[in-house]
């Protein structure tokens, strides 16, 4: 990995008016809409830190739990947390905004993974990310164990080897 | 719960061709349009189910193996695991089709979960799903296991009480 | 022509939700995206009989007798029924559902019309169809009646030398 | 039927450029997207006749002779060439144009149907047609003649009824 | 410059219908939305007077007095008034119709310019206007005005050198 | 007026690609794509500072010297410089990003008036713009003369009562 990028150098913010189109029966925002809106902005967050052409490796677990309404003005913001290798795990933070009724809330917090490649399609290696917050460097290191997560969740890792994740599972209190 | 409605009536199956517009720089589909699709397919899995107008609850972790290249035909098919009151586990199958080249691959599995409401928006109560096939009482099963582990990582349950996703991580084994 | 391929080989399904921007001024369907609609479910059978690109030839007259509402889903079936040379005739059925009010109603049957091509958009010679069920044997033999309409319509046959078509005149009675 | 309208004041022209997401593998226009211009073209027309709301009728038989490029300039022309009671036909004229290589083509003419409803959605009368020139006179008499092959092909009219209809098959001269 | 071409022969009509995603929170056709479509109907009549690629190189400053409803028509019309060298001045007329309602306003006149350009987007001349009515005329005039203040405004032109504009500020007179 | 609102509380951030779809035959973004993307970002300042629905009432004269090419990253950033009791000038600066070249530059500076409206469509008051940086302080001050050259060429202004818009005219140096 030839250098270290500092982390906020790949913000991306992202701003999206909520249209008919976009909305369910209860003129809500649908869920595919926003993913597809996180799947662009962490993209870009991406393609930033790695100069070079992205695809999307995976996206995490995503829960819904605050409607966003027709009209409603959604504020995305992206940022990589780490780098492996090619891949990179992006960090997105969602507010819908109410501006009528000066409402302005955090919907999501979503993590996203990227794969750079070169033109033909092939995995090429990115810089480090280096943290300079307290949040980035929470993010940084909680991003060791997503990937074991994602691993095992995608049957690549078996969770025996997954040490850091396994602090979630509490089970080295557990055994004891 | 009223009655029990037989899983595959809520299958539903769709079929997209990919458009330029769709498509990343190395022109394949870009992931977040993908996840557009599987929540719409699977929202109208969950709505033949409960016949009743849902919501998108929680997407599952996907990961993204295959590209999906310009002008290929992409079928999505989805149909509902198990209900849990007002929300519904759906799976969704993916399969990308290179029609000229005559191939077709299974490109992604997934889970979407979604909850029925009312005019209101306020959760109402489904039938109870009765699997039929060995896939279906598979996937029925698992369903305990994986509202599980959405409900850890929302931070809605303590990873001590999620008795049945403790399987997949061979605690019970481990522990012996 | 090379072999004969089965017409069932080439069903596809099509699912759609009805949105804001597709609907008229009394918030229904408008005929012209539902024929879009039907193009491209119809295309794709096409492609998959004859596993080449393929292009539109002709779309048979369309009535539409029952409007589809916003948020209605609107499910399309298609699958080639003949082969002539290098063109396919494909037969298309759509379904209008409202889920909340568990109602489905078929609301078109229609015929449209492709040529295979090659790379520089030349015709090129497809499989045959064969039917296998007793619907299937009537879409096949009607496909020569429904020619010769459509020659005629588009002034390239003259009209005595459609025998099969004018079965539905009864001509021949008439004659006698 | 309150008065007559000239067929003149319903003409409507409309201008489209052919955009990537338009187009097949191609790189020419889809018949479904074309189909759907029409429709919109034709319903202004219907509108502009009857200062009402008007839904899609039919559209008769459609055929596509001349590929129309990506990057071309679409010009349809739309008029109503009759009425009866609450529905008109409507003549729809397309035009294909490669600007920079200063060539354009005439490459559709068609036929939709539409009817005039109220706020309801109930079918309400719409003034006569009047033809000014020796075209539009020949279109509105044509239109009787289409008319009755729609009722036929919908199944509305026995054959044995439609005496103008059957010229185009010259059924008079041939029992003679 | 080879030879002249009428401004006429540059006309272009373009129709469209105010649907929901083009509107507001109150109903009403978003300016963006028309500005797109002003730049689409311009471009293609200065593609017709140059049979050249086009580009926009500027939009003159555009005033929104009138809102146009959803469910309208939208009826644009452009035509070149006078060519410099390279770049054509197009003016585009916007009237909004709310058929029903049977009401038709005129709602803007915009000056938009476009540079033509060859397949390396390079400038290259294109033929000189020739206005043939005194509408024409008046606009062929106005535009020598309407470029100095074009080129002053993006600080390209020193307002002393303004001859023509200089007599909408009355400046001579003043001077006096 | 209520009370002053700081400049910087409008800002709005908004990030685009450019897609096949919004881009012409040289495969750049088309103006008026770019213009719709302005009104909406300028739109959203405009919310943002007066808590209010706002219309679009002016979009000052634009000018494109930059290409920005299908595939760069497009970031635009809005801001409120003034208030003029219900209407709002917003300034808008738009960057195009070369991202793998590592190349942005500033393509677009422009303004676009709003103005607040309440649920029936009417003006309302909106609070006074308080600047605090020098490049507020100095868009702040030029919006007057920005104002007054709006008002003078949509004719609701006299030229001669113009006297901050006179400075870039040098006019009282010129008399002297």
């Amino acid at each position: 990995m030839a250098k270290k990028k500092l982390a906020r150098l790949s913000e991306v913010i992202m701003t999206e008016m909520v249209l008919p189109n976009d909305t369910n029966t209860l003129n809500n925002l649908m869920g595919g809409k926003l993913m597809h809106w996180m799947d662009v902005v962490a993209a870009i967050a991406a393609q930033k830190h790695s100069n070079r052409i992205v695809v999307t490796a995976a996206a995490d677990s995503i829960s819904f739990k605050h409607p966003i309404a027709l009209g409603n003005v959604v504020t995305l913001k992206s940022r990589v947390t780490r780098a492996f290798n090619s891949s990179m795990e992006v960090f997105i933070e969602v507010w819908a905004e109410d501006i009528p009724a000066n409402k302005k809330i955090l919907t999501h917090r979503a993590f996203f993974t990227f794969v750079a490649v070169d033109q033909n399609g092939r995995p090429i290696e990115v810089p480090e990310v280096e943290p300079s917050t307290p949040e980035e460097t929470e993010l940084f290191e909680g991003a060791l164990r997503r990937r074991q997560l994602r691993l095992i969740l995608s049957k690549r890792m078996d969770p025996k080897d997954a040490v850091e994740l396994r602090s979630i599972f509490d089970l080295d209190k557990e055994k004891e």
